[in-house]
Protein backbone atom coordinates (compact mmCIF):
# COMPACT_ATOMS: atom_id res chain seq x y z
CA UNK A 1 0.00 0.00 0.00
CA UNK A 2 1.29 3.22 -1.03
CA UNK A 3 -0.34 6.91 -0.75
CA UNK A 4 -1.04 9.46 -2.75
CA UNK A 5 1.60 11.90 -1.28
CA UNK A 6 4.40 9.61 -1.72
CA UNK A 7 3.67 8.83 -5.43
CA UNK A 8 3.22 13.00 -5.45
CA UNK A 9 6.69 13.32 -4.84
CA UNK A 10 8.13 10.53 -7.03
CA UNK A 11 6.25 12.22 -9.91
CA UNK A 12 7.25 16.04 -9.06
CA UNK A 13 10.84 14.52 -8.91
CA UNK A 14 10.07 13.48 -12.40
CA UNK A 15 8.97 16.37 -13.17
CA UNK A 16 11.79 18.38 -12.10
CA UNK A 17 14.20 16.01 -13.62
CA UNK A 18 12.66 16.67 -16.84
CA UNK A 19 12.55 20.48 -16.82
CA UNK A 20 16.07 19.70 -16.35
CA UNK A 21 16.54 18.10 -19.05
CA UNK A 22 14.48 20.19 -20.99
CA UNK A 23 16.44 23.31 -20.06
CA UNK A 24 19.30 21.47 -21.54
CA UNK A 25 18.13 20.53 -24.61
CA UNK A 26 16.05 23.54 -25.49
CA UNK A 27 19.61 25.69 -25.05
CA UNK A 28 21.02 23.55 -27.46
CA UNK A 29 18.56 23.54 -30.12
CA UNK A 30 18.04 27.39 -29.76
CA UNK A 31 22.19 27.87 -29.96
CA UNK A 32 22.22 25.98 -33.28
CA UNK A 33 19.53 27.80 -35.20
CA UNK A 34 20.28 30.25 -37.45
CA UNK A 35 17.66 31.12 -40.19
CA UNK A 36 14.49 30.42 -38.04
CA UNK A 37 14.78 33.54 -36.01
CA UNK A 38 10.53 33.20 -34.72
CA UNK A 39 11.43 29.74 -33.83
CA UNK A 40 14.71 30.52 -31.96
CA UNK A 41 13.02 33.26 -29.98
CA UNK A 42 10.19 31.42 -28.99
CA UNK A 43 12.57 28.28 -27.60
CA UNK A 44 14.92 30.84 -25.77
CA UNK A 45 11.65 32.15 -24.12
CA UNK A 46 10.46 29.35 -23.38
CA UNK A 47 14.27 28.20 -21.83
CA UNK A 48 13.83 30.97 -19.15
CA UNK A 49 10.18 29.58 -17.86
CA UNK A 50 11.28 26.23 -17.97
CA UNK A 51 14.12 27.07 -16.14
CA UNK A 52 11.58 28.56 -13.32
CA UNK A 53 9.28 25.96 -13.54
CA UNK A 54 12.71 23.92 -12.80
CA UNK A 55 12.88 26.09 -9.48
CA UNK A 56 9.02 26.14 -8.39
CA UNK A 57 9.20 21.92 -8.53
CA UNK A 58 12.66 22.62 -6.23
CA UNK A 59 11.19 24.38 -3.79
CA UNK A 60 7.68 22.55 -3.78
CA UNK A 61 10.23 19.32 -3.34
CA UNK A 62 11.96 20.81 -0.58
CA UNK A 63 9.07 21.89 1.05
CA UNK A 64 7.32 18.36 0.74
CA UNK A 65 10.59 17.31 2.46
CA UNK A 66 12.50 15.42 -0.28
CA UNK A 67 16.41 16.02 -0.43
CA UNK A 68 18.35 17.11 -3.10
CA UNK A 69 20.42 14.09 -3.31
CA UNK A 70 16.88 12.52 -4.20
CA UNK A 71 15.99 14.93 -6.63
CA UNK A 72 19.05 14.94 -8.30
CA UNK A 73 18.81 10.90 -8.72
CA UNK A 74 15.14 11.02 -9.93
CA UNK A 75 14.02 10.33 -13.49
CA UNK A 76 16.01 7.68 -14.36
CA UNK A 77 13.53 6.09 -17.33
CA UNK A 78 12.35 9.45 -18.18
CA UNK A 79 16.10 10.60 -18.46
CA UNK A 80 16.19 7.68 -21.12
CA UNK A 81 13.63 9.61 -23.25
CA UNK A 82 14.90 12.79 -23.13
CA UNK A 83 17.90 11.86 -24.04
CA UNK A 84 16.28 9.83 -27.21
CA UNK A 85 14.79 13.18 -27.91
CA UNK A 86 17.96 14.78 -27.32
CA UNK A 87 19.37 12.36 -30.45
CA UNK A 88 16.25 13.45 -32.54
CA UNK A 89 17.06 16.99 -31.69
CA UNK A 90 20.60 17.05 -32.92
CA UNK A 91 19.60 15.89 -36.11
CA UNK A 92 19.81 17.39 -39.25
CA UNK A 93 16.68 18.76 -39.80
CA UNK A 94 15.04 22.20 -38.14
CA UNK A 95 12.10 20.21 -38.71
CA UNK A 96 12.71 16.45 -36.48
CA UNK A 97 13.42 19.47 -33.38
CA UNK A 98 10.07 20.67 -34.02
CA UNK A 99 8.59 17.26 -33.78
CA UNK A 100 10.80 16.25 -30.87
CA UNK A 101 9.78 19.67 -28.96
CA UNK A 102 6.36 19.13 -29.54
CA UNK A 103 6.27 15.61 -28.28
CA UNK A 104 8.59 16.54 -25.22
CA UNK A 105 5.80 19.35 -24.35
CA UNK A 106 3.32 16.80 -24.28
CA UNK A 107 5.19 14.48 -22.26
CA UNK A 108 5.50 17.34 -19.77
CA UNK A 109 1.60 18.09 -20.45
CA UNK A 110 0.90 14.78 -19.42
CA UNK A 111 2.75 14.72 -16.24
CA UNK A 112 1.35 18.05 -14.81
CA UNK A 113 -2.31 16.51 -15.40
CA UNK A 114 -1.00 13.30 -13.72
CA UNK A 115 0.03 15.73 -10.82
CA UNK A 116 -3.03 18.04 -10.58
CA UNK A 117 -5.50 14.76 -10.27
CA UNK A 118 -3.09 13.45 -7.82
CA UNK A 119 -2.34 16.80 -5.74
CA UNK A 120 -6.40 17.72 -6.09
CA UNK A 121 -7.26 14.06 -4.67
CA UNK A 122 -4.69 14.64 -2.00
CA UNK A 123 -5.76 18.05 -1.04
CA UNK A 124 -2.11 19.30 -1.79
CA UNK A 125 -3.63 22.60 -3.02
CA UNK A 126 -0.40 24.40 -3.15
CA UNK A 127 0.98 21.49 -5.40
CA UNK A 128 -2.02 21.65 -7.44
CA UNK A 129 -1.65 25.64 -8.05
CA UNK A 130 2.24 25.19 -8.95
CA UNK A 131 1.38 22.33 -11.45
CA UNK A 132 -1.76 24.25 -12.76
CA UNK A 133 0.82 27.39 -13.65
CA UNK A 134 3.27 25.29 -15.31
CA UNK A 135 0.55 23.72 -17.28
CA UNK A 136 -0.30 26.42 -19.03
CA UNK A 137 3.17 27.31 -20.24
CA UNK A 138 3.55 24.42 -21.47
CA UNK A 139 0.38 24.23 -23.17
CA UNK A 140 1.41 27.85 -24.45
CA UNK A 141 4.13 26.50 -26.11
CA UNK A 142 2.78 23.57 -27.29
CA UNK A 143 0.28 25.62 -29.22
CA UNK A 144 3.35 28.02 -30.46
CA UNK A 145 4.29 25.00 -32.10
CA UNK A 146 1.47 23.78 -33.62
CA UNK A 147 0.29 27.10 -34.72
CA UNK A 148 4.18 27.34 -36.52
CA UNK A 149 4.60 23.90 -37.51
CA UNK A 150 3.27 24.46 -41.39
CA UNK A 151 5.10 27.73 -41.82
CA UNK A 152 8.44 26.47 -40.58
CA UNK A 153 8.33 22.98 -42.92
CA UNK A 154 7.09 25.23 -45.84
CA UNK A 155 10.24 27.41 -45.20
CA UNK A 156 12.78 24.66 -44.27
CA UNK A 157 11.55 23.36 -47.96
CA UNK A 158 11.84 26.15 -49.73
CA UNK A 159 15.70 26.99 -48.30
CA UNK A 160 16.69 23.68 -48.96
CA UNK A 161 15.52 24.07 -52.71
CA UNK A 162 17.25 27.26 -53.22
CA UNK A 163 21.23 26.70 -54.46
CA UNK A 164 23.61 28.49 -52.01
CA UNK A 165 21.30 28.30 -49.27
CA UNK A 166 21.43 26.22 -45.89
CA UNK A 167 18.27 24.86 -44.54
CA UNK A 168 18.95 22.73 -41.67
CA UNK A 169 18.98 24.97 -38.87
CA UNK B 1 19.91 21.23 -53.08
CA UNK B 2 16.79 18.96 -52.20
CA UNK B 3 13.46 18.93 -53.65
CA UNK B 4 9.99 18.62 -51.02
CA UNK B 5 9.76 15.20 -52.64
CA UNK B 6 12.98 13.52 -51.69
CA UNK B 7 11.94 14.59 -47.60
CA UNK B 8 8.74 13.42 -48.30
CA UNK B 9 9.86 10.02 -48.82
CA UNK B 10 12.34 10.11 -45.84
CA UNK B 11 9.40 11.42 -43.49
CA UNK B 12 6.95 8.94 -44.95
CA UNK B 13 9.59 6.40 -44.18
CA UNK B 14 10.20 8.13 -40.71
CA UNK B 15 6.57 7.65 -40.37
CA UNK B 16 6.21 3.88 -41.26
CA UNK B 17 9.06 3.13 -38.77
CA UNK B 18 7.40 4.75 -35.96
CA UNK B 19 3.86 3.51 -36.50
CA UNK B 20 5.53 -0.15 -37.05
CA UNK B 21 7.16 0.77 -33.34
CA UNK B 22 4.05 1.40 -31.78
CA UNK B 23 2.08 -1.58 -33.12
CA UNK B 24 4.65 -3.15 -30.96
CA UNK B 25 4.95 -0.73 -27.89
CA UNK B 26 0.92 -0.32 -27.72
CA UNK B 27 0.47 -3.99 -27.93
CA UNK B 28 2.58 -4.87 -25.16
CA UNK B 29 1.10 -2.33 -23.14
CA UNK B 30 -2.60 -3.13 -23.59
CA UNK B 31 -1.12 -7.32 -22.73
CA UNK B 32 -0.05 -6.20 -19.63
CA UNK B 33 -3.16 -4.13 -18.62
CA UNK B 34 -5.54 -6.27 -16.14
CA UNK B 35 -6.91 -3.80 -13.67
CA UNK B 36 -7.52 -0.78 -16.42
CA UNK B 37 -10.74 -2.19 -18.72
CA UNK B 38 -11.58 1.39 -20.54
CA UNK B 39 -7.70 1.84 -21.16
CA UNK B 40 -7.04 -1.37 -22.29
CA UNK B 41 -9.75 -1.53 -25.19
CA UNK B 42 -8.60 1.53 -26.56
CA UNK B 43 -5.44 0.70 -26.70
CA UNK B 44 -6.26 -2.26 -28.29
CA UNK B 45 -8.51 -0.63 -30.78
CA UNK B 46 -5.78 2.00 -31.33
CA UNK B 47 -3.48 -0.96 -31.82
CA UNK B 48 -6.11 -1.98 -34.83
CA UNK B 49 -5.93 0.96 -36.68
CA UNK B 50 -2.21 1.47 -36.29
CA UNK B 51 -1.71 -1.32 -38.07
CA UNK B 52 -3.56 -0.43 -40.90
CA UNK B 53 -2.04 3.27 -40.84
CA UNK B 54 1.40 1.27 -40.90
CA UNK B 55 0.05 -0.59 -44.24
CA UNK B 56 -1.46 2.71 -45.87
CA UNK B 57 2.28 4.25 -45.61
CA UNK B 58 3.84 0.96 -46.74
CA UNK B 59 1.65 1.51 -49.78
CA UNK B 60 2.56 4.64 -50.60
CA UNK B 61 6.06 4.90 -50.34
CA UNK B 62 6.12 1.72 -52.56
CA UNK B 63 3.47 4.17 -55.09
CA UNK B 64 6.37 6.43 -54.52
CA UNK B 65 9.34 4.05 -55.60
CA UNK B 66 10.45 3.17 -52.40
CA UNK B 67 11.84 -0.15 -52.08
CA UNK B 68 11.18 -2.42 -48.70
CA UNK B 69 14.80 -2.38 -47.91
CA UNK B 70 14.62 1.50 -47.82
CA UNK B 71 11.78 0.86 -45.43
CA UNK B 72 13.06 -1.37 -43.03
CA UNK B 73 16.67 0.52 -43.00
CA UNK B 74 14.60 3.88 -41.71
CA UNK B 75 13.42 5.72 -39.20
CA UNK B 76 16.87 5.35 -36.95
CA UNK B 77 16.80 8.52 -34.46
CA UNK B 78 12.80 8.08 -34.13
CA UNK B 79 13.46 4.48 -33.46
CA UNK B 80 15.65 5.99 -30.42
CA UNK B 81 12.48 7.73 -29.29
CA UNK B 82 10.17 5.22 -29.36
CA UNK B 83 12.90 2.61 -27.53
CA UNK B 84 13.18 5.04 -24.80
CA UNK B 85 9.53 5.70 -24.84
CA UNK B 86 9.19 1.62 -24.30
CA UNK B 87 11.29 1.75 -21.31
CA UNK B 88 8.84 4.36 -20.03
CA UNK B 89 5.80 2.01 -20.99
CA UNK B 90 7.49 -0.96 -19.01
CA UNK B 91 7.70 0.80 -15.98
CA UNK B 92 5.76 0.01 -13.15
CA UNK B 93 2.95 2.36 -13.23
CA UNK B 94 -0.21 2.52 -15.54
CA UNK B 95 0.25 6.50 -15.37
CA UNK B 96 3.23 6.59 -16.60
CA UNK B 97 2.05 3.67 -19.68
CA UNK B 98 -0.56 6.94 -20.22
CA UNK B 99 2.36 9.56 -20.04
CA UNK B 100 4.60 7.92 -22.78
CA UNK B 101 1.38 6.98 -25.51
CA UNK B 102 0.22 10.68 -25.11
CA UNK B 103 3.82 11.89 -25.96
CA UNK B 104 4.16 9.05 -28.60
CA UNK B 105 0.92 10.34 -30.19
CA UNK B 106 1.73 13.89 -30.70
CA UNK B 107 5.36 13.00 -31.85
CA UNK B 108 3.18 11.03 -34.82
CA UNK B 109 0.52 14.28 -34.60
CA UNK B 110 3.62 16.77 -35.66
CA UNK B 111 5.12 13.94 -38.20
CA UNK B 112 1.63 14.26 -39.78
CA UNK B 113 1.02 17.88 -39.71
CA UNK B 114 5.03 18.46 -41.24
CA UNK B 115 3.91 15.79 -44.09
CA UNK B 116 0.64 17.50 -44.58
CA UNK B 117 2.69 21.02 -45.26
CA UNK B 118 5.07 19.67 -47.60
CA UNK B 119 2.81 16.98 -49.70
CA UNK B 120 0.34 20.44 -49.96
CA UNK B 121 4.04 22.20 -51.25
CA UNK B 122 4.71 19.50 -53.28
CA UNK B 123 1.11 19.41 -54.67
CA UNK B 124 0.91 15.63 -53.45
CA UNK B 125 -2.58 15.15 -52.76
CA UNK B 126 -2.47 11.30 -52.26
CA UNK B 127 -0.16 11.54 -49.37
CA UNK B 128 -1.87 14.58 -48.04
CA UNK B 129 -4.97 12.57 -48.13
CA UNK B 130 -3.55 9.64 -46.47
CA UNK B 131 -1.93 11.86 -43.67
CA UNK B 132 -5.19 14.20 -43.27
CA UNK B 133 -6.80 10.61 -42.42
CA UNK B 134 -4.27 8.95 -40.20
CA UNK B 135 -4.20 12.73 -38.18
CA UNK B 136 -7.30 12.34 -37.38
CA UNK B 137 -7.06 8.81 -35.86
CA UNK B 138 -4.08 9.98 -33.69
CA UNK B 139 -5.66 13.01 -32.79
CA UNK B 140 -8.51 10.85 -31.40
CA UNK B 141 -6.98 8.58 -29.43
CA UNK B 142 -4.60 11.82 -27.95
CA UNK B 143 -7.64 13.36 -27.26
CA UNK B 144 -8.96 9.94 -25.65
CA UNK B 145 -6.11 10.02 -23.25
CA UNK B 146 -6.22 13.41 -22.37
CA UNK B 147 -10.05 12.80 -21.53
CA UNK B 148 -9.35 10.05 -19.48
CA UNK B 149 -5.76 10.68 -17.42
CA UNK B 150 -7.66 12.26 -14.56
CA UNK B 151 -9.83 9.36 -13.83
CA UNK B 152 -6.88 7.02 -14.46
CA UNK B 153 -5.30 8.31 -11.66
CA UNK B 154 -7.83 8.54 -9.62
CA UNK B 155 -8.24 5.13 -10.04
CA UNK B 156 -4.72 4.46 -9.85
CA UNK B 157 -3.85 5.74 -6.37
CA UNK B 158 -7.41 4.35 -5.27
CA UNK B 159 -6.16 0.79 -5.94
CA UNK B 160 -2.31 1.85 -4.42
CA UNK B 161 -3.79 2.84 -1.18
CA UNK B 162 -6.11 -0.06 -0.84
CA UNK B 163 -4.48 -3.13 0.99
CA UNK B 164 -4.50 -6.53 -1.20
CA UNK B 165 -5.09 -4.47 -4.04
CA UNK B 166 -2.76 -3.81 -7.28
CA UNK B 167 -2.33 -0.88 -8.86
CA UNK B 168 0.65 -1.40 -11.00
CA UNK B 169 -1.03 -2.48 -14.29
Amino acid sequence: MTKPNEHIMAWLRDAHAAEEQAVTMLSNMARRIEHYPDLKARIEQHVRETEQQSAKLDKRLRELGSSPSAVKEAGGKLLGLGQALSGVFTGDEVVKGVLASYAFEHMEIASYRILIAAAKQAGDTETQRICEDILHEEMAMAKWLEDHIETITGQFLARAGTEGVTAKH
